[in-house]
């Protein structure tokens, strides 16, 4: 193989070290002390190679190769530097170590395209810090405006538009960000699958060709605050009862949807919040996947039913708040199909696939072909402290893509 | 009537602006700016009245009267002055008003009394700060360890014996709040219904006969963190949807053991707590109340069966960690027939009652004869901003107090 197994591992361990909770898994939000890290060691890495190292004006890091036609549009390969809260290594700096490595090997063996070929490294995919995910790829497909960096904030109510600015960015400038679809000729990203069936059906690479939608809402559900002592069962509004009501039975609605739906509360807030005072208020996140958009509808509206009969059955009021609508997308043809006779090439076993996880790639699709790569993950964990992928594994997706890029930029 | 309406309405007033959260209701956690304000105008004022003034090793504070027997053990007459996050003007305060106005009223007629009469406003009732409630009384009943001030901390980390250091009282000397049963005669308090029984029944006083036993326990399940769009519904150890169909049965389980029982979850927290997380461990807390020890202990009973099928069936773990557990305690029978016969004679309606809360009489009951008496809650409110009784209720049952203890007092 022409990528090196031993500088994939270093460059997954280096940026490991870019963490802010050290000893509970990887945690770097974006645009804090473990961005700033991280993000010096990605420009140090790539300066080194004698590139064109730059930085967007929504923080995503680019590293440029230019190709022999200097007007030729960007082969872009890459994803995202960002983590959750107490995640792991993998999820994000796979993708990145795959397009650092790339662009080692292809200056070490002198390769010549022509198309330019361009690393990058976007933030806030996950939206850990700023609740709103795919940030770096939206911005790169002008879906960003400045009001929302004025809008979006953190825990602490510091907005994108303050962070940016404190971290040397302008956020005026958030436009400039956006890339034309007439200059990128290609965007190809690699992710651990997030998932146990690349592992459990004893594959090297998951060539996906759907990315699921997405609908991700904030509910509450307002009842009324009393005194947990004095007041009796049959005269309450208890609003966490009522929430608890419609989340035991989110994982029905799911299953009957079919289709592989999925769907998910993974926040739930109580109000006040004591233990002598009945929940007055609940807020929580509902996350709805599927491939099929009206597979995603069927269970929204089953949500709205229950909180209907909710209302109707316990006289609490509710109210939903859209987060995130996405309707699922297809890979490119094209791509799908080097990948597969690479694959053939190299002796790599390898499966079709649907993403039931959001990713830049998808959000890049609106503007030029896409390809994403799948490597597995042990146990199909992801998210957490124990989130893994073997190197060997992580090898075989970045030699695949290697040679995909070399096809794709055109060597003469 | 010889307490007057004005000042009682004054007090109130006075007292809640020490405040900590202005337009939100009345929050005055222990210890902090608001408890100062409040206790230096209680001590302010019971110095005016020639009252020996002394704050008690655990914050508690009084006002003593002595009795013309030196020697004779005192009747503690008041309640607590802190209150729960975004309550009202008199869970607490309306007790405190009593015991000062009473005071007042002695010092005006010249009343002398075989028994030393005190004045007391305990702290920490809520447990809003450090969370652990009926702090005052089990400090004075000897129920309080300086390691426990070590270990209740705040949510900032804060221990209790930190920030009693930082007031101004030696955490070291708690033992010496202690109070002797040889040195009290009696304790009465007067508090707010924080239900609605007295005003749908229009009684103007309630006296309490019993106060209801309470177990609250901290519930812990633990499932597994994963992707929440890769993980399929039927790979999933989810905590919150186990945790939901623990609480949206808790209602039936209370009403099923009947004698008024009641069950609340007031605090829910998930973890990690993202939206594009599977929660992978839920922590929760419980409160069962009810007069019949054997009918808690059949709640708490069906809560840890339920436990056992979910960790069965969905293979999630569990823990229980309790926090309170206070068997139900009976008011004495002497001063509840001094309360009857000056109801009578004053023309009170009344109603004996059962209290769903626990208060500090409840404790007060393991050293010395207690009384309570409750007032009404305007539709049966508390713990928000919305509680309110009326001045002319307050007032009767402050004046039902004061002769009682000009009886328990001994005039000659």
């Amino acid at each position: 193989m022409f990528t090196k197994l031993e500088r994939i591992k270093r460059d997954i361990e280096e940026l490991a070290k870019f963490n802010s909770t050290p000893g509970e898994g990887l945690t770097r939000f974006s645009l804090t002390d473990a961005d700033r890290g991280a993000r010096n060691y990605l420009k140090s890495e790539l300066s080194k190679l004698n590139l064109k190292v730059y930085e967007d004006a929504a923080g995503n890091i680019f590293g440029r190769m230019d190709g022999k036609d200097k007007k030729a549009p960007s082969i872009l390969i890459g994803s995202h530097f960002d983590s959750v809260k107490n995640g792991g290594n993998f999820d994000g700096p796979a993708g990145v170590v795959m397009a650092l490595e790339i662009m080692r090997v292809l200056r070490e063996r002198n390769v010549v395209t022509k198309y330019p070929i361009e690393f990058v490294a976007m933030i806030e995919e996950e939206g850990g810090r700023f609740g709103s995910g795919v940030f770096g790829s939206r911005a790169m497909t002008g879906k960003v405006t400045y009001a929302q960096l004025l809008n979006n904030k953190d825990s602490e109510g510091i907005s994108m538009a303050e962070a940016f600015e404190k971290f040397g960015f302008d956020p005026r400038e958030i436009k400039k960000a956006q890339r034309r679809p007439e200059d990128v000729k290609a965007f190809i990203e690699l992710h651990i699958e997030q998932g146990p069936i690349l592992e459990s059906e004893k594959k090297d690479i998951g060539l996906v060709e759907f990315i699921v939608g997405i609908n991700e809402f904030e509910v509450t559900v307002k009842g009324r605050p009393d005194h947990a002592g004095t007041t009796p069962m049959n005269m309450r509004k208890d609003a966490l009862v009522a929430a608890s009501q419609l989340v035991s039975n989110i994982e029905h609605f799911a299953t009957e949807a079919g289709n592989g739906t999925v769907a998910t509360v993974g926040t739930l807030n109580v109000f006040p919040g004591a233990a002598n005072i009945v929940p007055g208020k609940v807020t929580f996140t509902v996350d709805i996947r599927s491939k099929k958009k009206s597979c995603i509808e069927k269970v929204r509206k089953q949500i709205e039913s229950k909180l209907i009969e909710i209302q109707e059955k316990l006289g609490l009021s509710w109210d939903i708040k859209d987060m995130l609508l996405v309707d699922p997308v297809e890979m490119s043809h094209e791509i799908m199909d080097i990948f597969e006779e690479t694959a053939e090439k190299l002796g790599f076993s390898y499966k079709k696939m649907i993403s039931g996880a959001g990713h830049d790639a998808m959000v890049m699709t609106s503007i030029t072909d896409t390809g994403l790569v799948f490597v597995p993950s042990k146990n199909g964990r992801s998210h957490c402290p124990e989130e893994w992928t073997d190197y060997e594994d992580l090898q075989r997706g970045i030699e695949l893509i290697y040679h995909t890029v070399v096809k794709l930029g055109e060597v003469e």
